[in-house]
């Protein structure tokens, strides 16, 4: 069958990957774009890469436009969503690429976002590593699916399967990522314009403000840590997509390097879109540039008494979107991999 | 007066900076350039910005080019240096822009470059709090100057406030940078084609095998850490010049977030060349491009218990040049600043 | 059917984008990848990031090891091919991305290239109006193909039109294109550095000898131009994909507005991978990023005299690659279309 | 004597760079800064990069805060600076860094801008040949000064010495720059967002809109074109500051390339900060940034019947705030080059 779709926030970053990948998918007919100040525009005005998707228009954002369809997909700011999905009703499908019904405590929301806390829905990260099995299970069948946050599903995918093997102490991780600016979206403000991210590194959200961090602790929770802490600072870099993250936390006492190189190829050996290189090779963004894939290297430094970890991943793909379709996949009961690439477009 | 120089390696990035910072010097004269496979041609083949020296043409580079001058910048690869500075005798002040006379372990030079070991000069850092004082005061009056690894600077520069102040843990110091490619010089090497640079983030030298490792650790060893470990990660970002050194520290026992602050304060309140922003700021590389300015951002992260800072430099200028620059002026007895810009070059 | 398919070539970057295409096709097995000095690396060590091919192994460029496939891409520096193709025999499609059977005048090819001529074979642009039809039929059938040069194809797509509706004049055309360092491929040359490739703009063979020309001369000549003149200028500019070439050429005495726009709209409104933008619209590199698209802006400029005509492509996919597998689709007689995209990968 | 400043726009790019200059101007005091909405700010909040100015804050931009300074820099939108001239009085040095004071014409200022019309002041482009001697002489003791658009001084330069020396046809001249996005401020656009900028080539005022064309044509004009007419495209590349102006002109019938040569080298061979390259050679933007410098390649296509002229200039330096200065130093009887550096910061 052809599941029909709806997509809000498609003027966006995050729902132009969406429909970029969508467009591919040979089970989906997207019916419905919407957006907020851009309704009646048409699509292509906003993502004049989208060539195959010129006969789209943009409609308003609203309950009864999304209604209907059996998959819809939320893009939009946090503390929006709830509006929407309360009326779309237990028959479609909804993922939303928002924080809304990611936080499983309410403390965390309220410290790091505030407003109404969302009950949490399944996490769409299906290689995650949790309570001594995968986060797939959840994601298979569900009706509703938040996205994970890019940053930290980063974070989360190098560092679990340490903290569920017991190689890793996650009571100090440290992790500083180079990420490219459509994270922030198209959001117009100063730091955020070309001549300001040209040519620079440029920190932000430093000394434990960025919200994604609850997002990884109880990721990290989830998989096994009992009160895991960390250092996280983004930086961004010139390059419009992408995130390198460089994720370290000690070595647990006592584990030797086969434990902990073991640790994390037994959580990813077997899966296609999270792939750990070889010893002594490390990945780069361009290598998974506009796929669907989390590419890790992995470190043991004994001088530091730490385990590094670097994971690469194209923020808008395998971090928004691709996570959203790998995650829809599943929950339609389609192959897992479909419309999504594992390869990436390089140089 | 004014003061001779011969500057060797001409045509590479470090000499090109030398140079260009010379060249408005108003105490010295670039009398002779050199440089290896490319003696013979004009200087401004090699280094078409530096347009006011024209004029010059590369010789070889040997001892016999090499005499006679007041001042002699060495910018050659680890290894090379030796060879010329024993044939110079001690009337000309002699600044080596390589890595041979930094280490003051011969078991660290055995174990991160190997070769011959070199006696450690004056470490060419004035504002590195050392012993008490600065290491500005070993600088006047030297007669033989090891410049700075950029990278170990950047980081070493960012921390010893602290260490110095005991309010930081040097024992697990994690330090992850974003480079640009210029730190590796004009090495023809695949990784470093633009089109590799282009777009993506890249980690090298990860796990703790990088030669700036124990640059980094004497210079804490110097402020007063006993047994200083250093997980350290270089990014390679596309930006030509710049480094954006995040480092972080266990808070020490009982500090406060007032003491640590002073810590920094007082150790560059002072200081022209390196600035410590006011809480909550951070910096970015772009505002130190071309100067010889360290910009520094300071956050206490309590959750994670440790403290954070952001530095910024540009590696060719306050990581290079402008730190051989200033360390000349300091050992001719000029005025520290001479030649040397606080302000970048920005957007 | 399958067709197998032996790539040449495959450590480069137009090697590696036909693999990138290849590895979705449908129809294809890629059976063997072969490089010259890099024979017996894993064809991942250099090329990260085709990860769906990591069980691919580089074997040495041999007519035996070209030998007995359906499909031979040869993507080697010029003059290199000849010694292959003729071993290959009829039986297989041979595909050649380099320049040696592009051009059809054998003093054109002394000017411009020199050494031994090569007939011509069948130009791999389906798109391009040619004697009062397309290239496209051509090419079906072919057992021989030559691939465009990425320049040469953007400039010719861009102009034809308006050349074959004797709307323009082609004795005073005028193109200058910024163009990624991609396209210089891997070669290991000071100018293609990272350092010296970001934030710079860099031009190269500026006036007359880019050997582009004559392969645009010889399209418009096919398209009915007399005497077709160009002064044509290609800028090095950072990203590391992409074509933008500006186009110009003086508007011929009576052409009106109308049937200049028109010329174009009848060349390529039924195309797929060709599109002229709607009046006031101009395209960006960016939205043909990996696509097999060329994007066309048209301007009329009745003060200057002039016509304007802007075309963005990835000249990689739309430039090399994926003219060389659409060329290939028709030649097998496959859907055109097949593994090539028509958007591309934005931001 | 030192001469007290005012620059207002100062939060500004445009304003940003005049203040980076004149912050090494031994001459001179900056006494005032002014922004519109940031009033009341400390300047380094908008300028992180000019640290030895933190002591400044931003004041309102009035007629009485700009009042009763010996020199005056308006960095402002068209059509604002009248307003605050007329207050200034004849004791004052006005430079205006916006478009109003440039334009001879009437006709082309409605055509092209729209609002009231403003008397041209002495164009401040010291090297540019009119009417037979240089823009220089027009220069020394004004009292009102018009900085120049950086494209259109980057174009009148390239071609004035052809034009007045016989040597081209001005009568079908092409222009195709490539362009950073700091030329477009820092305006709040969707385009001129990072994402959108970083790894793409973007042309904007395609086919004859460009403003800069009339203060072009009229440049060319007093250099000796009887009807100057020039198709302009402007194409922004992801590299924060530069211009890099791609020109060509018909050869005038009978001009020899020797003619040719000379007319530029007779133009520009006693110039500090306009340089002809050699034969052969050709400038990159990088060579220029933030140094005073337009640096010129030359080359003459017979085939294509035409001259090229690429010229590099950094569009905040050279083209807007260093032509500022180095007029000012004109008008205030300083030498020519004070606080300019003829070098580029590179790489």
């Amino acid at each position: 069958m052809t599941y029909s779709v709806a997509v809000s926030g498609a003027s966006g970053y995050a729902g132009g990957e969406i429909l970029r990948l969508l467009a591919d998918h040979p089970d989906i007919e997207i019916r419905t774009v919407t957006a907020h100040s851009h309704a009646g525009d048409p699509l292509i005005a906003h993502q004049p890469h989208l060539r195959s998707l010129r006969h789209l228009q943009l409609q308003p954002t609203t309950p009864e436009v999304l209604a209907g369809h059996d998959v819809v997909f939320l893009a939009l700011p946090h503390g929006q969503s709830g509006q929407y999905t309360d009326a779309l009703g237990d028959a479609a499908l909804v993922i939303d690429a928002g924080a809304d019904p990611r936080l499983t405590a309410r403390a965390d929301w309220a410290a790091f976002y505030g407003g109404d806390f969302h009950e949490p829905w399944a996490y769409g990260v299906p290689e995650l590593p949790v309570d001594g099995g995968k986060q797939r299970e959840r994601l298979r069948g569900a009706t509703r699916i938040a996205a994970p946050g890019c940053n930290a599903s980063t974070v989360s995918l190098s560092l679990a399967p340490g903290v569920a093997a017991g190689v890793i102490d996650a009571g100090d991780i440290v992790s500083v990522l180079a990420v490219g600016p459509s994270g922030a979206g198209k959001s117009l403000k100063p730091p955020l314009l070309g001549s300001e991210i040209l040519g620079t590194a440029n920190p932000y959200a430093v000394g434990g403000s960025h919200r994604h961090i609850p997002e990884i602790q109880q990721a990290l929770r989830a998989a096994g840590a009992a009160d895991p802490r960390i250092s996280f600072t983004p930086v961004i870099v010139p390059m419009a997509r992408g995130i390198l993250a460089t994720s370290t936390a000690p070595i647990a006492a006592g584990a030797t390097d086969a434990q902990i190189r073991d640790a994390w190829e037994a959580a990813y050996g077997d899966e296609t879109f999270v792939q750990l290189l070889p010893e002594g090779q490390m990945p780069r963004t361009a290598d998974v540039l506009g796929a669907n894939t989390a590419l890790m290297g992995l470190a043991i430094d004994r001088a530091a008494g730490r385990v590094v970890v670097v994971t690469a991943v194209d923020n808008l793909t395998k971090g928004t979107a691709g996570a959203a379709i790998q995650s829809m996949n599943l929950a339609l009961g389609l192959p897992e991999g479909t419309a999504l690439s594992v390869n990436g477009v390089a140089p």
